[in-house]
């Protein structure tokens, strides 16, 4: 009885993220083992540099790998009391990956704690726990491992078993790493561009008629006029497609749905290129103009639309000016009107060109209403062709999962998501595909172990894989 | 030991929704099948066709009883990419029923999912999984019993244990199917009108002047003011009441709270009855006025007032203008004004002429902001007098009936719940009554196997069998 | 295997409310135990009068120390359709207390059913379970234990292990009870002002007038201009923080940020003062103008700034009129704009005059909103300089503390969290202390036995002991 009771006892206390990590049930570790984690990785959106591939930059030491550009992270040590010379200024990077295990200590209950130990075992073969007392140890372990032939930007892609990413590029990109990156026979997996005009969009912002100028240069177009200015984007959104791009991604606070007259829009246009500021509602009407206008051109081109809204960018207006832009001061925008998002899908249904289409909102309370208006667009020509994005960024954690895929169960089809993606700027973020992977059978799992499903492991085996990979290879047309 | 063990397995795996479906602790099991399984049915909001009762409809196959007019099941195979002509068009019901079991396959995690099995468990006998291996034997075996004897209108729900439901009637409705059912003796269940007077109240709609000729006809009133048309209401209310009417409902996007003088909203009721189109401060005027003076007549005829809000209705208007309202194109509203909706029920209040009240919002996010404003209006005279309803419609699953269950208990007082309603078109949604009985039973059986609320079966027995029929036919004034 | 079962079944069926309440794994019961449990109490923020600590106040019955003034029973005892004359009435003691019990009965899923009986075991001796049966044993031994000596105001919160509390004070307040208090050797816990100006911001109130010559008088400063305003304050502060105070508290509809001119802003106060109604923009300039001025002086004075906001008080007028605020008539409020307080946060943070601040919004929807907000203000000067509150007042229950603590932990530091807080009026109430570390200790514990964490129990104990205790204390700068 004794042994029985110890027996017992493993059952319910689980080592530390060991090879059944997050996954509760029998059915939850069949499901991940022989299914889901026998497929490879499609990342359909991220933010890693073409650049970085097309030289296979390498890494120094941890430091420049983990905590490069990582703003995540940034905001974790500032929540520590880190000074910002040891985040993003001149303490040497032994020091910052210090402060930043002394962080990662307190971080109990946060994705980060879970990423990184991932990240260690899955490319640094460690399986410890990384604090204070380890923190020496596992710099040498990984730094002397960062320094091995495999672990460049393409050593490391291809060990994750990726089979093609769409990175995230603005419509003036020559895209010449990607040129260069398809050329080279020796690159094991695609890199195809994805398109994301923000700038060519945000009339508001100070930059934008020097931004204008550029694209009219690249375009070869005199953008002297919404019309033109839609010329010069056609055009580039053809050079996109030749280059293999299947996506375009757009990032605004909301959608906005403000019709206008074509000739308002034309002066609106007119106005801000001379300088001038715009009102909100100007503004709103322009954006509403210009998101339609490439909506329809998406549908034409059968390019998956990416809408992601719902963040409030650099609240931070001391930090914003020393060190500007992503760099670990955005948040939730709780406001985001529903109504105007669904008069900007119907107006293109009714042309009948609307895009396939995923909405992602950064505030998890958009979860339902997304759901329940994606079902108002759903139509045939495509499994799923209106999405909810999977969990996004400050939601990209268990319970972000779990409510994202629930949510999407309860008002849709789960067969048909399309997925994880990293949205990452970071070569070692593809175990966050795992770590998707595990929740999703691990919440199937439980559901069929609760009785509340078939055991039909050969049906559930194959829902999960495509869930996984080939939902989203067949909905961006890698895969027919 | 080994016995041991799969005795222990067995109770970690359950068979795919046996007797015990949702019922994870014995105290649970206990509560549903000794209790809560015991009571009636009373559907105190649903919208059967009374004129299918009094004629005692009978269906050819599961296409007509399952898919006929079921938005639900239509938004679902939307998604899975299916021909609108198998949905709402053309198609043999045969080739209907299959689209819709191979939507159904993927719908895991999906209400639909299980409610279909319940129904095919409890009206046909079939305890097996609907899937495309079984969906002629299944379509074959249902067919056959839709053509037995007891499987019309009136069998099912006499089979279903529904003692009373209540329909939902315009004002101008002149009730004779709910006469004819009255005075048929054979028919073992009551069935009462319900109050929906949403198109008398619609003033923005372009069918109202239309509508309101139709009403003055009805009520054999002139309709040429606003104090006419309270006049006609008044007087339809009044046969309504004599009709055995309880209860009232509307459905709005939310609750509006403008004030205006009487002789604005004269002159706001002419200006629309002459054809023009109002100002969305007019008609938020309007609707004010006509609420506060309906909310005061329910009270003075004791009804309950239901207030369904936060719905966006008919988002998709290519789909509207091809097969109309009702078709699956609604969604979730995520701005609902609560300080208005508190003003409305305070006007009322202060005037000792709040009725007893059910608040539904379609967003589950309101749950809180609910619970706490029913808890501003509670007063003597009711156990229970502001109620905030069952999860509806989008929400109508396990997890949108776990959290406003969670919700109203950690705001309220959960003995006092009305509890459960179908709100559906279909004569077999009974069951939903049994998926909701489940899942009250499972949280409270939970609670008390933590350790977390006595071990008292006869009070908690009692509880359930309360929130499953008793209090609600309380709070109607169907039981004294 | 019989034995086996039965203690299986111990296992699984906890009895009610015992030692191990609301800890479900060897883990947590172990964190809870040997550390959570052995710490003191730090209660920051409350509403306990200090002329009650002053006057050791004893109480005749369960009534009066249970049922005055807490508006949280009064509001259960209205849903449960009792009298407002055994509430707030002239009932008699007895009479309300067998009323409390009845309603208590049906609050299955409540945190009060919880409280109550934590209440009654910890400082009653009472380990039963309080309902109509009971109701007169427990009536008559806890009036008794109240007869007792050690059971007056005084005695109650040393025994509660409480080292220091932090009541919520007027500007205008004298604060004689805190002096004598202090002089008391007698008294083994320190009582500290907190500084709570409500009534000096709120422009828009009918008293403001009234209110600022009293607060002339007090800070013998004649104030007929905003100059002189903050005058008056900044000398009240000063005297508040000769008294020991380190903490500030406002209570808002929601954080306005509308900027303009001094100049402006004298104008509008000048109005006010004159007895004049101000608009709404008005009033928001005000209130801004003010909140920005305050948040300064707090950075000043190493206060900590905590603003508690999302609730629509005194909703129903007729009670409002009746019997006062503060009486069970209070809300969530749904549309707090989250952007108007970042730009009021980064006005301060901007000047460098950014307070520790603590947010609470009363509408859980805000959770992710505030976790990522205090992100974007995060410095070094602090271990997690800015915090988002314990679950607050509607949410102080086990579903409203996991979702806090889980969006806190998924967004930010969980081991920088400074924890819990009575928020009180009740002498008895230092028992939530205890409820909130039980829920700490379970989320962690479940957690760890989850294999998602280390078991390292030294780190995770001390953990647990900072959340309860440590680091509130060195944040509000009462241990360094």
């Amino acid at each position: 009885m004794v042994d029985f009771l110890l027996i017992l006892g493993c059952k319910f206390m689980k080592k530390f993220m060991n090879e059944d990590f997050l996954l509760s049930s029998q059915i939850a570790k069949t499901l991940y083992h022989n299914y889901a984690a026998q497929v490879p990785i499609l990342d359909y959106h991220c933010h890693i540099n073409a650049k970085e591939i097309a030289e296979d930059r390498r890494f120094e030491n941890m430091t420049q790998i983990w905590l490069g550009g990582d703003h995540y992270k940034w905001r974790q040590m500032r929540s520590n009391g880190v000074e910002e010379a040891y985040i993003t200024g001149e303490a040497s990077d032994w020091e910052k990956f210090q402060m930043w295990v002394k962080t990662l200590e307190k971080a109990i209950g946060n994705p980060l704690y879970h990423w990184s130990h991932l990240e260690l075992q899955r490319y640094f073969g460690y399986n410890g726990v990384l604090n204070e007392k380890t923190a020496e140890e596992v710099w040498n372990l990984c730094n002397e491992k960062l320094s091995q032939k495999n672990m460049s930007a393409r050593g490391i892609i291809e060990a994750s078993h990726v089979t093609l990413l769409c990175t995230t590029d603005d419509p003036i990109d020559d895209l010449r790493f990607h040129k260069e990156i398809a050329k080279d026979a020796t690159i094991t997996f695609q890199v195809l561009p994805a398109w994301r005009p923000d700038r060519a969009v945000s009339i508001e912002q100070q930059d934008f008629p020097n931004y204008i100028s550029k694209l009219a240069q690249v375009s070869e177009i005199e953008i002297n006029s919404f019309t033109a200015w839609k010329e010069a984007m056609r055009k580039r959104m053809t050079f996109f497609d030749e280059m293999g791009c299947k996506a375009s991604d757009h990032g605004l606070l909301y959608i906005p749905y403000i019709s206008a007259k074509e000739a308002e829009i034309e002066k609106i246009f007119s106005l801000r290129l001379s300088g001038k500021h715009l009102s909100k509602e100007e503004e709103m009407k322009f954006k509403t103009a210009a998101m339609l206008f490439l909506g329809e051109e998406y549908a034409k081109r059968n390019w998956v639309m990416q809408l992601h809204f719902g963040v409030t960018r650099n609240n931070n207006s001391k930090m914003f000016q020393a060190i500007g832009a992503d760099t670990g001061f955005d948040g939730i925008y709780n406001r985001v009107p529903i109504t105007e998002l669904s008069a900007y899908l119907d107006n293109l249904c009714r042309k009948n060109l609307l895009p396939k289409t995923i909405l992602y909102s950064l505030n998890p309370n958009d979860n339902a209403a997304i759901g329940t208006l994606i079902g108002c667009f759903q139509e045939a020509g495509a499994f799923g062709k209106m999405q909810q994005g999977s969990a996004w960024w400050f939601n990209d954690n268990k319970t972000g999962m779990i409510e994202q895929l629930t949510s999407l169960a309860n008002l849709g089809l789960l067969g048909n998501f399309i997925g994880m993606l990293t949205d990452s700027r970071s070569f070692l973020s593809y175990t966050r595909h795992e770590y998707f992977r595990r929740i999703l059978c691990n919440l199937i799992g439980g559901w069929v172990e609760q009785g509340e499903y078939p055991e039909d492991m050969e049906y559930l085996g194959k829902m999960v894989m495509d869930i996984s990979y080939y939902n989203a290879m067949k909905y961006f047309g890698f895969l027919s």
